[in-house]
């Protein structure tokens, strides 16, 4: 039997124009929809962008979970080693004992629910069921999505998975901030601010630097901004091309309410 | 008088489908598309484009030309210093004087014509004209509208410009590749290969590196990455998405005449 194909479809940045001819073809004929279901409201975005432009009241919806963040880290740790060490999430240990602390459960649950979502997406594409994944701004950057790729190839690497690429949201802030990311021979960095230790060496070493998730560590990336004499070089943009789109074009003048989770700053020299 | 409006439209990496529902719509409605002009096939492309999905044989067609590189090079110093000088090309002091070496004449022709260009874009938005700039990928990468942005802002603050997002051809080559840019806290680098002064340092120190416009300087990307025992990682991909795409898992397989002007490399860690 033939098995179903799984588009993942990069839906765009948050304006339903900014969809693909062919994620909008796609997602019109498919008879059922994945959607990730996460702690931030990513998920029900993502979804919420289709159902403006393609009427889904009769697609079967399926909510995909995903493991712990120690477990995306191990995963990392073996495409690194280039090794084909399996990537089963850690077994959850607590089960069946009756207690545990309630952070262990937590991470059972997760873990659970995410051999859950493997399973079904399986199971359907293998049934002969095509499938569409859909993850807001494109694919390749930052979504979940390639923990799932990578597990179902682990599985069955003869699955039919095709990747369409969507508008990023960092394309489409600049988009609206009006400024080019990079021009000739120019250099690009991108890097979740969360995480930057080194973010004076890269703020020196690129033309462009965009810092995502900014939201959670702003104080710190405005200091060091200043310090480097970079604010007039700097715009915040959040939720671009949404309604509720924000954006500064000095720091300074924002205050903590007006962080978002779909955030990031463009430093331009 | 309205002026119109100049919406500056990312047709996407080459596959007709990716355009976006809103550039299908306004490169519909619009009555006059500007296409780049330049020495690579670049310009034409956007246009064979947009043509597959789009009835253009009743638009006006204008060609925009651009500055010389040297000229660029000062634009980027002006943005670099803040300042508000003019960003005029130089004036053509050969002109007139019949003669000089013939390098020096072409410089002068290229300048005639960019100041051309603006003129007449200039012209048909102040007399009310609606008008497309499309520009292959997504405008904000690498892409040679800015320089007009610049100028056309320049001579008229107020004129409405409106950038319209598109799939980038880094999103794309990586949706074709089956390959993630950034999970997580990744980092992601995208360079020129052709100016990549520092590239072994950039590689240490990213999760994910683009190395654009490979073509050029392919044999010293190739002995690095050898160096750095980072062969095992790297991908090169050309014309992703296109009918003539080209994906290389193994960079040691290719030959001089599989390289092409729309490539990249991606190394991913």
């Amino acid at each position: 039997m033939m098995t179903g194909t799984l588009y993942v479809i990069g839906v765009g940045p948050g304006d339903p124009e900014l969809l693909t001819l062919k994620a909008a073809r796609i997602l019109r004929d498919i008879p059922c929809i994945c959607v990730p279901k996460g702690r931030q409201e990513g998920s029900s975005l993502a979804l919420s962008i289709v159902e403006k432009t393609i009427d889904i009241k009769d697609k079967e919806i399926i909510e995909a979970h995903f493991p712990m963040r120690k477990t995306r880290g191990q995963r990392t740790e073996h495409r690194e080693q280039n090794t084909a060490t399996s990537t089963h999430p850690s077994p959850c240990k607590g089960e069946g004992k009756g207690g545990g602390n309630s952070l262990y459960s937590d991470n059972c649950e997760l873990d659970t629910k995410w051999n859950e979502t493997v399973e079904i997406v399986l199971s359907m594409l293998t049934r002969g069921i095509d499938m569409a994944f859909i993850t807001i701004g494109d694919p390749a950057i930052y979504s979940t999505f390639f923990y799932l790729y990578d597990r179902l190839l682990e599985l069955n690497p003869d699955l039919n998975i095709e990747i369409i690429p969507g508008v990023s949201s960092i394309n489409a802030a600049a988009s609206r901030a009006g400024i080019s990311l990079g021009l000739a021979d120019e250099k690009i960095a991108v890097i979740p601010a969360t995480y930057a230790d080194n973010l004076k060496e890269i703020l020196e070493g690129f033309d462009t630097i965009v810092l995502m998730k900014v939201h959670r560590v702003f104080d710190k990336i405005l200091k060091t901004l200043e310090e480097m004499n970079l604010l007039n070089n700097s715009i915040y943009i959040s939720r671009a091309g949404m309604k509720d789109e924000r954006i500064f074009k000095d720091l300074r003048d924002m205050k903590e309410e007006d962080l978002n989770y779909f955030s990031m700053v463009i430093i331009r020299k």
